[in-house]
């Protein structure tokens, strides 16, 4: 099997060579009289990407999973009520978590493909005026449809029903790929993972914690240890950590962040829109359909393409895989077998795209569904080069 | 600052160069049509080292603590009773860890320097004819002093008392380092982590969980998702996951087990206690010692040094970190200022604990120890001599 | 700048993962006795890239160009008349190269885009009956073009005319992507590069040798040491080597080897073909032409493209260098401005291909050439989508 | 075998992690539009290197042999006649050499472990006053020895003498380990590797050339192309070079530079000379003798040592590469047998150099010389302790 394999799901992606390098390193001491020097300066350039002055941003050794985990136990009590959309696999399974938890779960079902309905959840706020919902929890950007959802709308409704629960936000597929504004938004925890915006391999739960979440972890009681925010606090100021963290993904992060902050987090935010953008109209020339069903959901981060009736999207992906060495993903769960879905995430660019476009091309093709050959290409293309800074010829080297 | 920086602490250890290799890749698709091809193998293999044929082994991404987590929460329910000798921070942190999850602790203090009480755990366990205590937790190694325990003994006094507890092991600095029999001794469920004997970054929990404790698991009631087992017992038996796991350590893992396996476990055992032994000598020689008070605690993996009164073992770490540029573990709590740790475990030879040593004798001289320089090299030098194998200068190249 | 960067030039090319991570190691003594057990197999292997029993093969740290100076100097004298033809930069430099070492040069000036003239060599050797040209020069493929000469129809010339001149080929491009014979078609010096088809840093001039060219070396007078075989002969027979050979070049070099006798040689050269084959499809929907004349010409390493009167090739790769981050091979001295260059070399698949042509698209339309956007891509793609085997997707996970 | 194999030999060296990783990189193009502005800062600092503001610098992809052919041939013609003292293996290749490129060889035999001897080579250019001969050549560091020459001395006689002759110095093991000074000695051609002090894999022969050596190119008959200077100065101007440059290698060159220019290099040869001396004090406490006669020779770059009559060094060699994992220098040629090596060259420091000498002494003893275990380590550790930084406790994390 020769070549490079194209990866192209949402996540985990494409990882930058100064990423990797930066991790190819021997062990280290975590009780090592220096890492604080490493360990303070990384806590507060991540700060920056989840936009917070005041919040706190914690690193685990785990998964996003672990990430849902830690935002819940450390600021619910068993019997706390949260309210949740559910409109995709990863709000299911963080609901089944709440759950698992003891917590009671208010869950609206919306229909995959659609975000979070904002109005729903401002009168089910208002409603509750007893204020028995003790948080709300939101998926900034779902991954198994492509749907990102409006979280400071979110906050408007909770501001609006003057409602004190707790913002809790799953930016895992989000944060460092679309514009994520922590205070601005009253954000009290934001979910995120190592494996997608970060660029890096999965093993790092990055949750950032506000002054709230914190003031109210000390009454919550859900049983916690390994993900309790307090051994955090109490360790991280001094730049440790309650038991080993993981080094060498941290040095990858180091590397990750002073990537993403110097090319500048809007910049990047427009890449991730650009790429994303192409990709969509090269949907529209296939005479495919979105996953998501309106503009105002539209990922950034990942593009899912319903397959004809009579396909089965499962083909697609497998064929992809097989015989022209590129992984997409597949849908899951609810649109298993209707959907596939191409990830534009992280460390990519216009080519990737085009590579990721083409095979698809022959994928669908290959399984029955008549996309004219090139013509999603050539639609990414003309906007690309409609798109990308001009050059000139005469001032280059 | 030139050269290698030595790494003498018990984990994490020093990588050898093909795992290290072994890591450096492209990030890969958790859901990819062959992952399996790779996981189910691994996950067999694995299982020698844990040496149980009944056994089944998950791996979650997180460290050992989150390994200790996992243990508790799926075999019990709060309320339960757990039997424990505490004798090292580690211990305290795992008793601690079983509060938090709101379970009794029956906690046995001992004195640092001592291993597992068996006769006591055997006369509690006699005494317990309710049979009130549903677990039993030993620590194979505590490596924050350098004591082994006797896991058979402890199965010895449970099956004398004809107790069902569960027998639960924190093999964490001990598995793929000392002989560990999970099926012999009736392990129900063992606690591994990736950066010690496994000579991997931190971010495996590699849990192994008998027949009888996943029966228990059934009905154990302490909240848990992250962690739980059912998730991936699910998921496992085809060769995925419950969410995405950390595949580049899981590649890292695969290079591990291939040297472990291919060097024999009972070469690995022998090279550990060599090693283990060569740095005892020198202690003697030193006119020091150990933190473990007779030869039947001594660990091969973790030699702790009690420096003599009026002196800080603090300042020997700190000169040998700063001034010879030498990792060496500190003394935590209780010993904390009066003991310092070599730590020989993983992929480690003969010239590099002689380098320890050379280290340590400068480092100790330079908080006015007053040790012979070179006395303790020579004493490993000559134990090294004596039980290299052979050379037949005119059979080798 | 996001992404990957394409590297579409004809070497260097695409480093494969595992020759990367075999050469990411420390350092290690070329004088360690069991240095032979690793180089002595490394030369075995080598020679069935060549297709050589009768051969030796030397490895020297240096470039394809040293591996020139080395085949002339140790072969010929001041004074000797070779024989070459010259349609391309590196043929061009190659008699440059010849003249400089006191040669004679017979240059066969032949139009760029054409190969080597058979007839008109086979008329110059049987007019030669005094055998004064010592050797005839060939390039297998010549880069700077897209040009493969037919080497085996050369060694029938020689034949024909019954000339005992050496057949020197420069396969620096060509070995280990095409098909390349040095027994049968009784090449006597074949040299080689690191970078091309053994997708390698460069670094290691490779140069095989026939024992009638080892014979000649005895009374070869140019003066030479660094490049000297006779030094090589003396160690390489023991797996040493005369000076420090480039060890880490070398680890990669076992890698490499493996892949490609893992994928078997045929496969390799198949790939190459169909690949090339897809490329000149995309250029044939493009409108635009190859730079080889005659499809007898072809070559699969490179496809050396025109563009029309009033374009500038170099602002072909400019733009698709600095717009979309892709290299493409410059037209090189007297095709400059004329031509631009897709490799297609060493490690790389469908999907690199289709980026490759989709960049490019780009690029020309930037610089005013129409060609039809998608239009190249959708003729690589049918073309691969009917030469891939087929999948049958119930039989594959 | 476990654990990391220890490299003490006078080059390949121990290759910073910086450097490693700047290497682990995807190929590049070489003539890409942007490489100028990474080749010619790249040029400007190896400058600082050798202390020539005058001077240029060239990259060639070979060895230091390479280098040495460079040298000579860019600068002389058959028949002339070089001066050069011969006391060491590398100086009689370099000799060599130059006999097979037609020179005139006047080699002043010096007794192995003496330097050059200034005042025959004063004498000998005072006698030749029809300046017959056109260059002399030094080593600057003679490997196979320990024995390091007083280059400027060199210079002053040939001012002495009022003699034109061109002054060339090996400065391969020299350069970046101990003071060299291009223009103030008035050196003419400077050669140096990647492999000793730049502490990269072998693989560039890097040659610095002042003014009057590249005035005297113009006029210098030895035949020559792959190592000639013209086509460098021709294209390195630009940031470009004649044929395929080592690109991985120049990127590693970078990192090594940045390491040396950063820790300054005073402090780069005060550590090499204090680790040389901490070597010579523990052969001095062994009982053992130098092969350097006078400590004016003695090597900060590798320590030869003699072994006693009756024993064989090369035993010792084999005895710590096969029994305790460890690479030393063997004896070379005259001194084969008689002497073994301890490099102490490039990223290495003191803990490094006790597990060679510890190592040393276990061999030592395996072939029945009687040192005592431990005791040059102990010399080597007070040494050591009484010249380290002193380290405030209160002062330091």
């Amino acid at each position: 099997m020769s070549g490079f394999h194209g990866l192209f799901i949402p996540g985990p992606t494409n990882m930058p060579c100064g990423v990797r390098q930066a991790m190819d390193i021997a062990l280290e001491d975590q009780r090592a009289p220096d890492f604080p020097a490493f360990t303070l300066p990384l806590f507060h350039d991540l700060k920056k990407v989840f936009k917070t002055d005041k919040g706190q941003v914690f690193l685990f050794p785990g998964s996003g999973t672990g990430g849902w985990e830690a935002a819940i136990t450390n600021t619910l009590s068993p019997g706390d009520r949260v309210l949740i959309a559910v409109f995709g696999q990863f709000l299911h399974l963080w609901a089944d978590l709440c759950r698992r938890h003891g917590l009671i779960v208010d869950a609206v079902e919306v229909e995959w493909g659609e975000g979070v309905p904002v109005d729903v959840f401002e009168q089910r706020l208002r409603d509750d005026n007893r204020h028995t919902i003790t948080a709300v929890l939101v998926c900034h950007n779902e991954t198994a449809t492509d749907v990102t959802s409006n979280v400071a709308a979110v906050r408007n409704a909770l501001d609006a029903a003057a409602h004190p629960a707790l913002l809790m936000v799953d930016g895992v597929s989000s944060i460092a790929c679309i514009d994520f504004r922590m205070d601005e938004w009253g954000v009290d925890v934001a979910v995120c993972g190592s494996r997608k915006g970060f660029m890096l391999p999965t093993g790092l739960a990055i949750v950032a914690v506000s002054p709230k979440a914190l003031e109210t972890h000390r009454s919550a009681k859900c049983p916690r240890c390994y993900f309790d925010f307090a051994d955090m606090v109490r360790t991280n100021k001094d730049g440790y950590f309650p038991y080993t963290p993981a080094t060498n993904l941290m040095r990858g992060l180091r590397a990750s962040l002073d990537m993403l902050l110097g090319e500048g987090l809007d910049n990047v935010f427009a890449r991730h829109h650009r790429l994303a953008e192409s990709a969509r109209l090269a949907v529209k020339e296939w005479g495919l359909s979105l996953c998501a069903k309106e503009p105002k959901w539209h990922s950034d981060i990942v593009t899912a393409i319903c397959v004809p009736k009579g396909s089965n999207s499962d083909d697609v992906v497998k064929i992809a895989y097989h015989r022209y060495r590129m992984s997409l993903g597949v849908g899951l769960s609810k649109v298993a077998g209707r959907v596939f879905r191409i990830g534009h995430i992280g460390d990519i660019n216009e080519i990737m795209i085009l590579q990721a476009l083409a095979g698809c091309e022959m994928a669908l093709r290959d399984v029955g569904i008549a996309v004219r050959p090139g013509s999603g290409v050539a639609a990414a293309q003309e906007y690309f080069r409609a798109t990308a800074p001009r050059l000139q010829l005469d001032k280059v080297a």
